[in-house]
């Protein structure tokens, strides 16, 4: 038989994923010997088991519910229908994870029409019991039957202007008589039901209701919007009610151990006096600090104080508490982990650290990776969003940032503006290339297509520039320099603001507040680079980035992705003229070209770098990426190169791929045209001589990409390494070199073990295996995969984050293939992958060396490696 | 330490892969107890090994072979260099599989300028001994010193002109002096080298040139062109020479033990008296039937026929013999299975089975599955092969056959010449849906472009039409109907023949040579389904490949592609119209339109298919593959539509992806537009009512393609399922239907056992799991596959035989996890690998429950997958 109630004296907090936070916060509490009032919870096990059953409680549920309300009623004395003591219980819905969109809660359920009268006469206060059941009506109207709240809120309101009542204290039993019948009135006219008279009939149908709202659609938006599983379910939590409202020797409040928004080490809530609830959330009254209730009950407020510092010291963090006060006694309604701005999470952390509080595993646990973002990118301040034109929000939060300037639809329109001296935001149907100056002086770049790995996306997060992709609302027509939205056009030149942090724009300047990294932020990423077993290096190849992964102290370069050093000017020009020729002498003259730009790149790159390892990816785009396409272009690059339209049109022509992304590219054109990764290492052996001091070695690893077959690793390692030995024979040096391949299609994965055998490392290249694993075009999937996600067939993005069963299994046969051959072998992981948290969680765990991700993620990710080195050395 | 070195009472026929044919035949007569000439056998593993060490012998092989050498001269009582008798030996290459290109032989060895005169005392016979010494010479420098036989040829021919020899017999001793010393100056000047004058010099020389020939770019491609691997390597055998030449009662010859061109059971040989090795084969004299010996030394040939029918029956199989006569004393020299034509094959394994020499497994063993092509289509004679003018012999073999015909340039202008009487042969860059009614009128397709799983080949191939695709030798220009190639151009109507079966095209008509199925060919072919596991079905839609199909008793269909149905003018129209709209309502018309239409396709195949098996593939490529692309069609279909130019166009441009293999298509579509799927099934579910009989059920078996997540196929499986269910309902009836997936992505093969929940079988598509698992664009990899196998990077193309090492261990992971799920869970093959031997014998190895291939490729598959059965059996 499964167990599906537990009551508070079952549970504790390590029950999370069955009882949900609440219903585990509230046994520990219970445990710890507080004031909890009574209760039970039914398991998130019993939701998920409701919701496949077709929304039906099971009679082994029911059982079981009705032995615990039994042994509820058995213990507090009270009942629901029988005997003088009336049991009224509330009923709240608590998930493993904090979530909001589905937290529904009903108070003073057990009361009726009968009850109401009993509950008054126990009292002694009449209008306490009845304003209890004008409450009960609302919320349960509203959780159980889905009348939407506003019926019940207007006819209070119009009563109360009407007969002149100023607040809900005013209203006299008979007024509130009035408005229980109305509300009943309201289930029948709106509900098409009738409130249900019978205490367990409520009780049974808010459990239900409860369920249910696991799959409504806010919960779902939300999980989605903050990458959670649909799997979990919800607990319910039933619990004997205490009455805020029940005089002024009562009240309600909410409290935090410590400021969440600076962190600051002093208690910060509030609290009503005579109220229930959602009072103090909702906003009708104005609330009164939390240290002023010292004054008002000074009992309570030590009781209150000696509580809130006990739940702090128990659970190691700071707490967000929920309180009720019953005729001067204290009760605890809750107590979770409060949520908090980066900067407090920061703060907070190393206070509790230095307060012995907790250690530093602890704290660096409290902290949640992604809000990392917020301290390193200034972000739209909330009031001033709150009033701001909306122009969408479901693009994809491509590059955190909040940035305003003036949409241009093309580089050079954005550069000659920005030379006048504007703020300007690139607006692109999608970016190519061609793009990157413009993006690079750009406060964001928005566009309409792609999605989270996009062009836009991978090149606006390297540089740092704030970037929305994939906006499928807004249409923009490049042509006519017009974006048509739902709700208007912009012509080029409006301002317009961009949120880079989750997917939204705005019309006009929205006010921005600065965040800035603290004494606290560096404090904790030390404290986490001396934690994790990963390494964190970048993906990186211009001095800014690399300057910027260096000052997050990031181990080396993950990947440096040559091709970009192909597309400026002078290269693009040596490079097409190698393209186009048949003849080897002409090729190896604009290889040596090439050669000689390629030097002062990696130069350039070592310097900075010195000796920490850099991973040089060497040439990977199929050829045709560096051909002009139009008509115009053509006739340009013809005349540069001395030969005709036809001949390049041609050339062209025969260098289009039908489905580029499987196409010749990576190693396939090595095998082609062997001196071009010959150039490219010999200028990298070059590079690093010309570096080399006598105090550090730089140490390039040369990395050769989309190697499916040993044959081809073979062929090319013995190739380079045979050019660099009689290479450093001339020069009459040494370079501490090494050679070995990126991971990133599946064959490769399948037969890791072979590839060990010829090379130094491998580095998983997550976006192109995810692409190969799922048949995916990253170019072409956001036409379809935001409905997957959406329809939950896709449980999360898997260019956001590993796909665990499908990519992941890939990534774990190669590790384990090569670990077995050769148990030492060193494996990073270099997509965009490499700086996400749960993917991270997954690399540590199968034991890679490293991973690597843009600059601005690198806090991010050595968070998420030291979180799962602490996750998994206490497992 | 390893053995490398095998004497031939050491060996015998089961150690093939490391003695060689010849060489593990030889131990195995010398076992029999027949005359075999003393001799030993270095092994293939000693080749691989030299040539792994830099094409160098190691110590220990040296060694072994010296002693070997010490022990054949104390068994024959012979010696090098020392005593009366002197040793002369035999060198011959000889690997696992037979392999003309690479047979290179040495005989005489041991001969040098003080030997040979040995030698003449020794036998009393000058002019023999030089004989013996001149033909050395030539051996040793062709094969050891790579000097063109040429040289020495020229040389002897002149010489015996000048001289008025008038053959080599009537060579003096003084005449024999004068060509060996002239034959040593041919070795200083081409050769750059002295002849060796040391016998042993000789020997390991010789064993080094044999070993280094393995890569021979010869022995190269013909490995590629057999689909052998680089990996087995040759053997040696060094042999005491029996001389054939040493007088009139000397000869030499080969026989057949049966015919091997008609396969008639009869002996069938030549010899030549007083004659040496290869003077039977070299064509210089002619040479005898074997029959005639029975006049000129009856001993000898009694002895010789018991010998023969001995090796027959020994083997079970027809035998090609080699043998000597010494001085009246028959010599076995080698025996191994006769090659035969496939009439001969087929006819020649029946006989056997009937004469109760062989079982019908042995029978169905002899039968080459490849040549079964040789019967089903005709071939060009290949006598008038010799005199063709060869246009290319490098393209593909896409579909076999021999034809001839005048090549057009577009489908239009191969109908008209049709109707105009001529026999037309289709020429393009590639072939696109738009091609098929061309395609099937024409003798041949030809493209420049594409691979053997290219549209050109896969459509030809399941009409059984002669194509040789990929042939980038020749240069195709549509626009001026002109093709160029290295030795010229062809203008349009220009009469080629093309060479289905090796990817040959002549200029002209080259005479062909009719071929016919037998009674030989249904015996085996009923043996084969028989003994075979595997079930072998057809990948066909046509009424025409389905009625080929069952011709050869298909045991269903494996693979329906419904995208074909839709490429019909008037079907066309709606799907458009479909695509075009946005309303559902015009959408649901369209579809209604289709619907019809496609119930009387299925209705169609079902009548044909009655109770068998029938696999429907929804459908599965992206929407743009419907949509007109160039600015003509688009005018006339938006004028058809109704649209405006610019909306179809923009809409056009809507569909395009940069990346279509992994685009939008498949299951996709279905999850973005589920009422094309409904559609489908519910004209599958008609048309299966309407064919329905008392006396049989038609069986659909319903496929979702490009299936990724449990979550797609759970979502269509049941929208389906409960379309057909109501249907049903409706109808008052019931089918006997199913629902499976096809598995075609890696991801899919990682989960496949989520899968098995939402599936009643799988079928592997494999050429789309092998474009996923490799990363490799079927429509673009002809420009680096070609040389990505003559540089052995790709030991096979994977289009055309299983990848085992990654696509096939997918496939295995696939089948495990789905079998352990569920132990008898139905797994089929549906891609163009379901027609390969060697592919088949993998699937049949994992225990695969069919696989299905193009009409035409079932009696290979038929055979294989008996083959396969047989092996696994015995093993």
């Amino acid at each position: 038989m499964t167990k599906y109630v537990y009551d508070f004296h079952e549970g504790n907090a390590t029950m999370r994923a069955l009882l949900g936070g609440k219903g585990s916060n509230l046994a520990e509490m219970t445990g710890l010997g507080l004031p909890v009032p009574s209760g039970f919870t039914i398991s998130t096990q019993a939701c998920m088991e409701y919701l496949a059953n077709g929304e039906q409680l099971t009679e082994e549920m029911i059982q079981q519910i009705e032995t615990y309300l039994a042994r509820l009623e058995a213990e507090t004395g009270k009942s629901f229908s029988k005997g003088d003591n009336l049991l009224l219980v509330s009923v709240r819905s608590g998930a493993a994870q904090s979530m909001p969109g589905m937290m529904d809660t009903i108070l003073n359920l057990g009361l009726n029409d009968v009850n109401v009268e009993r509950f008054a006469t126990l009292t002694g206060n009449p209008q306490f019991a009845y304003d209890c059941y004008r409450r009960l009506l609302h919320m349960f109207g509203n959780v159980v039957y889905e009348i939407n709240g506003s019926h019940f809120e207007r006819f209070l309101t119009n009563y109360k202007e009407t007969h002149q009542r100023e607040n809900d204290q005013a209203l006299t039993v008979d007024d509130l008589k009035v408005i229980v019948a109305a509300y009943k009135g309201i289930y029948k006219k709106i509900g098409q039901k009738e409130f249900p008279q019978d205490p367990k009939t409520q009780l049974f149908e808010a459990i239900r209701a409860v369920f249910s709202s696991w799959n409504n659609e806010r919960a779902f938006v939300y999980r989605n919007l903050n990458d959670m599983s649909h799997q979990g379910g919800t607990a319910v939590n039933v619990q004997e009610m205490v009455f805020g409202n029940s005089g002024q020797n009562s009240g309600t409040g909410v409290a935090f151990t410590r400021n969440p928004s600076t962190g600051e080490n002093k208690i910060f809530g509030e609290y009503l006096l005579n109220a229930q609830g959602e009072d103090v959330v909702a906003g009708i009254r104005t609330p009164l600090p939390v240290s002023t209730l010292s004054e008002v009950m000074p009992d309570v407020y030590a009781e209150f104080i000696r509580v809130a510092n006990l739940l702090e010291d128990h659970y190691r963090d700071m707490q967000d508490i929920e309180f009720t006060i019953e005729n001067g006694k204290l009760f605890m309604l809750q107590t979770r982990s409060g949520k908090r701005t980066a900067k407090a999470a920061f703060k907070i952390a190393v206070d509790l650290v230095n307060e012995g509080k907790a250690t530093k595993d602890e704290a660096l646990m409290q902290i949640n990776p992604k809000s990392v973002d917020q301290l390193l990118h200034p972000t739209f301040n909330p009031v001033a969003l709150k009033i701001a034109d909306l122009i969408t929000d479901i693009g994809l939060p491509a590059s955190p940032g909040a940035a305003t300037g003036n949409i241009y639809f093309d580089a050079n329109a954005a550069k000659a503006a920005v030379q006048a001296g504007e703020k300007v935001i690139l607006v692109r149907q999608e970016t190519s290339p061609e793009d990157i100056t413009g993006m690079s002086i750009s406060e964001a770049v928005v566009t309409s297509r792609g999605g989270m790995t996009s062009h836009a996306a991978v090149v606006a997060r390297g540089m740092g520039v704030c970037c929305v992709v994939g906006c499928e609302q807004i249409n923009i027509d490049e042509d006519n320099r017009r974006v048509s939205y739902p709700g208007g056009q912009l012509e080029e030149g409006t301002i317009i603001s961009v949120d880079g942090t989750n997917g939204a724009i705005y019309l006009g300047d929205v006010e921005k507040m600065p965040t800035e990294a603290d004494e606290s932020f560096q404090t904790i990423m030390a404290w986490a680079r001396e934690r994790s077993h990963l390494k964190v290096r970048m993906n990186a190849e211009t001095v800014e980035d690399i300057k910027t992964g260096l000052a997050f102290e990031a181990d080396g370069i993950g990947l440096v992705r040559t091709e970009h050093m192909f597309f400026k000017e002078e290269r693009l020009r040596e490079m097409r003229r190698f393209i186009l020729s048949n003849r080897a002498q002409e090729q190896n003259r604009a290889l040596s070209a090439i050669l000689n730009y390629q030097i002062d790149d990696f130069v350039n790159i070592f310097s900075l770098t010195q000796d920490k390892p850099v991973v040089i990816r060497l040439l990977d785009p199929p050829l045709h990426e560096f051909m002009p396409h139009t008509k115009q272009e053509i006739t340009h690059v013809a005349e540069q190169l001395g030969t005709t339209y036809a001949e390049l049109q041609q050339r062209v022509i025969d260098l289009t791929e039908v489905n580029p992304m499987l196409g010749h590219r990576g190693v396939r054109l090595a095998v082609t045209y062997p001196n071009l990764y010959l150039m490219q290492a010999e200028a990298i052996i070059r590079a690093a001589v010309q570096v080399n001091t006598a105090t550090f070695q730089v140490k390039p690893e040369i990395m050769i990409p989309l190697v499916g077959m040993k044959e081809e690793l073979a062929l090319l390692r013995q190739q380079i390494e045979k050019h660099i030995e009689e290479l450093l024979k001339e020069l009459g040096v040494t370079v501490e070199y090494t050679i070995g391949t990126m991971i990133e299609l599946p064959r490769a994965c399948l037969i890791a073990d072979q590839l060990v055998d010829y090379a130094d490392f491998f580095s998983f290249g997550t976006n192109d295996l995810t692409q190969m694993t799922f048949g995916f075009s990253r170019d072409d999937a956001g036409k379809y995969i935001n409905q997957y996600i959406s329809e939950a067939i896709l449980p999360i993005d898997p260019f956001q984050t590993l796909d665990v069963e499908g990519v992941g299994e890939l990534v774990k046969i190669a590790t384990e293939k090569a670990r077995q051959k050769q148990a030492d072998f060193k494996l990073g992981v270099c997509g965009e992958l490499g700086g996400d948290p749960n993917s991270i969680e997954f690399f540590h765990q199968i034991g890679l060396n490293y991973v690597s991700c843009s600059p601005y993620r690198i806090p991010i990710a050595q968070i998420a490696a030291a979180q799962s080195a602490i996750k998994y050395a206490t497992m």
